[in-house]
């Protein structure tokens, strides 16, 4: 199935995290929006995986040699003077929030990725949480492409909302969490959200809800993956940029964004997010092979097969 | 299809409920678990649904006849000299949390429901929320049965430890939400409450979660079903009951509750819970048709439809 028109392209941060769990401290944890969707892309679509990012001189090359080794091209992570961005934050006991401790962009600040020529002819591009602007600005490297899905934050849409507003128009498909986009709207029914966001740009969206599933809006109607119930849950980070990395690895390796394939394909997206959150950064990712992968896509298939029709009795 | 065996009875509250909402105070609007549960299961079977409760002598003799029009058996519609039950509540903005304000059991406070002997073959038994020692008294009085479901809520969990204990020994099906399972198991995570309760007496738990869906959790596994994502949400009161009632509705007219009906179950009773907050109080539930019902339950078909199998790429 590989040719050169199934790559996917995934550009964001590259970073270590401090996090402060209930369950105890962990330093120098991977981490990044770059990371966790290419981890999460890979095991999907092995070999189809581009990363582009910038990483400090106090980045080990093991850790790109791994990122490698697992099929992932990392031509693209750029090496600068400096220290790896960096991120530290606390969870509440139940892991339904957190608190940022500490940012310190570092060579992040000056990120500003160019797309390697070989790289320009990538189909599926995902544009993790960075400046609205430079995310722009990888769209105009990589002309041809089949699906286009970004990432943003409630930093930009406070701070960059007409930047925000053209990355929009530039887009194919928005994937953001349930908060960020009562706030791009203003809106806070998601329906009416959604309605308003998929005005501006994106003809389909996607709103992550976390561990009450996600939704999909696009011209074929209102799709719903919920999350996988799990009996153990140790750590949140980086489970949105998993499902991100899921769904379009999934896309990047069938080769298409038809309807039919992206309802598939948050499946597999909360696949990846639900053994994301299994493991203290990505470790879970790192350990999973494809026996894990298809048990637990079975056992989804099990949690929402309803045994066909819908029809009314009587 | 209707045979004696396939009723559904349905025991809890008739009330009226005194509602501030966010768009308004609404006054003496028809309420109680036994009623939302009532006209949320005869929708889907109507003549096969038996309601016991109690009112006072200022409930309307004309109320009594709506529900009997729909074809809901009101034998076991006591009436006792009094005030009918009264509850008074104020909602949150986002009508995502809510105050009582005043609770008045009037005649409720002596309810002790007698079956009529022409209601004690029904196969079909929902117990609202009520004292589970009249939860058990019900059980006793009904012998034969395909599925007894009962619902209840933090207040007996605290303060009828023992009670509650004895009946969850005599159901088959719990139908709670996600704070009283946490509560009730002393278990956060719902995977792990969930099987702690299932040891403890109903072989299956379904736990309700408002606009985030419901899941199953039975011998067959674990099943869930979104809430239909709406535009409008007017009034959550009585969601939780009529989602019940449909599920019991729907499990009474097909003569079953074997787990591959239940599973269909969940959306019917999800389909109603979705019109229940279309309106204030039951006014959505007691306009809708079969046409809103098949429309309703299409849109659910494709809120979830994946396509068919979730195998592995590549």
């Amino acid at each position: 199935m590989t040719s050169k028109d199934q790559h996917l392209l995934v550009v964001g941060s590259i970073a270590f995290d401090d996090l402060d769990m209930p369950s105890g401290a962990h330093r120098n944890v991977l981490g990044g929006s770059a990371t966790y969707a290419s981890l999460s892309a890979s095991l999907l679509a092995r070999d189809h995986v581009r990363i582009v990012g910038v990483v400090g001189d106090d980045f080990p090359a093991a850790i790109v040699a791994e990122l490698a080794a697992r099929g992932i091209d990392t031509l693209g992570v750029a090496r600068s003077p400096g220290q790896t961005f960096r991120w530290h934050g606390r969870y509440s006991a139940d892991l339904a929030s957190r608190t940022t401790l500490d940012t310190r962009l570092n060579v992040f600040a000056e990120f500003s990725p160019k797309i390697h020529p070989s790289h320009c002819s990538s189909r599926f591009l995902f544009l993790g949480n960075i400046h609205p602007a430079l995310q722009i600005d990888v769209v105009n490297q990589v002309p041809e492409t089949t699906l286009i899905a970004a990432d943003t934050m409630n930093f930009w849409i406070e701070r960059e909302p007409a930047h925000l507003a053209s990355m929009l128009r530039r887009i194919d498909l928005l994937v953001i969490n349930d908060e960020e986009a009562r706030q791009l709207a203003g809106i806070h029914n998601l329906v009416r959200a959604a309605a308003d966001i998929r005005k501006r740009g994106p003809k389909a969206l996607v709103i992550k809800r976390g561990e009450f599933g996600a939704l999909l809006f696009d011209d074929s109607g209102t799709f719903f993956v919920p999350a996988y119930p799990l009996e153990d849950v140790l750590d949140p980070t980086g489970a949105g940029d998993s499902f991100a990395g899921g769904l379009m690895g999934y896309l990047a390796v069938r080769g298409t964004a038809s309807p039919h394939a992206l309802r598939s394909a948050m499946f597999f997206a909360a696949t990846l997010g639900s053994f994301c959150v299994e493991g203290i950064g990505p470790s879970r990712l790192l350990e999973i092979g494809r026996g894990d992968l298809s048990s637990r896509l079975a056992a989804f298939g099990k949690l929402v097969d309803h045994g066909g029709s819908l029809s009314l009795p009587g």
